[in-house]
């Protein structure tokens, strides 16, 4: 298993693909993600673009789906829900499509939506992915980054680190480090594992978050470890259900 | 004063200029650099273009320049020696112009050749370059790394950290992060600090001259850490001496 990690969709090597890839973005699209899923969401639907977004969830029932978005902190008109993984409870979500918009997130899931096994990651089900790789070890694993505006971000560094240092532990010889950007990532991760939600807040976009005001409990919910059983898979180009 | 890490060229913003730069290319245009103008070349200058560097250098009296370059590790053609900093001794370099070389470092040479106050940096003369700049702080201090074919190098990373360290350990209250890629690079450094030759091994293009073969030498000068006192600075766009 060769472990690569890319900060952002643009880094991502054009040609080759490899046989399994995970996207990452902590704050806070794939913790979403995982806690919807969990939650018992039918499946969540990304979009970069709100105008897709509205016209695909349109030809979805009513009583069936939601629609979840912000733009700079606050609810988008007409939405259902903001972008916290604290509100997708299963009161709000259970048996419903989420039709969800992420920029940066949406961004790293198009670039390699072609892989033939994709999974979202957050720490929240970090060790649950990690183990559903480990029963089917892929040759190569890309993790991928979504960062922030196309730049490096550093919580998502640090999740990626998260999910190789339990690759690297577990699979022991067949695992191995095949660029630089993993080995800086577990570096980062060394140094805060005991203590990721101080990462998350230290980070530009935690910063972003804390000027906004009311993130306590995001904070906590996205920098919580290996909380949750759920591993969620593309089941088709941009549709995320659990496996 | 703002400290900001970018990977390589291709991150650093456009528009605002800070009123410092650092450029580092630990393997090892900027380790050369350093021990030329320690070992007293009068000035080294860096091109991209090969070209572009012979015309420049056929201007200059042939008893007083030198030709540096490599190419897949073997000197080229006609050039005086190759980029190793080992092979810049006095009894070659005194006194003489060094036209260079490098194709990743001097990409972000250029992108920052407008910054007023520019300097080069490498792991044996990083404590140099940080008095020079806590002499006279600037208010931002872009630290820009030089990574291999424009992806992120963990070297340049390393030697970023090791800067911002003492930076932020000497001026305290008057220096901050401001960019999560700084963040890291610490961490890099916290994690490496009492072995950066591991680290410089560890790297891509570690590997890739450990795979040349007949580097150790080369290894041992770009890791030893504050050993000379020469602060390359920028005179004219693209041309270094020693302040």
């Amino acid at each position: 298993m060769q472990l690569a990690y890319f900060h952002v969709a643009a880094d991502v090597p054009q040609g080759a693909e490899p046989d399994a890839a995970v996207v990452i973005d902590v704050l806070r699209a794939t913790t979403t993600i995982a806690w919807a899923l969990n939650n018992g969401a039918e499946a969540v639907e990304t979009f970069a673009d709100l105008d897709q977004l509205r016209q695909s969830a349109a030809q979805w029932p009513e009583s069936s789906r939601l629609m979840l978005g912000e733009r700079g902190g606050q609810r988008i008109e007409g939405f259902d829900l903001g972008n916290s993984p604290v509100a997708v409870v299963p009161e709000q979500v259970a048996g419903k499509r989420l039709f969800m918009s992420t920029t940066n997130g949406t961004r790293s899931l198009q670039r390699v939506r072609g892989v033939q096994r994709l999974f979202t990651l957050a720490l929240p089900n970090r060790r649950a992915v990690a183990d559903h790789l480990l029963m089917d070890p892929p040759e190569q694993l890309w993790i991928v980054g979504s960062g922030w505006e196309g730049a490096y971000s550093l919580e998502d560094s640090l999740a990626a680190g998260a999910l190789a240092d339990l690759l690297l532990n577990a699979a022991a010889d067949e695992a191995c480090v095949v660029n630089d950007e993993l080995t800086a990532a577990l570096a980062l991760w060394q140094q805060w594992k005991h203590d990721p939600e101080a990462c998350l807040r230290q980070a530009s976009h935690g910063q972003r978050l804390i000027g906004l005001g009311d993130h306590d409990a995001d904070f906590r919910c996205c920098a919580e470890l290996d909380r949750l059983s759920v591993v969620p898979v593309q089941v088709k180009p941009g549709v995320l259900c659990a496996s």
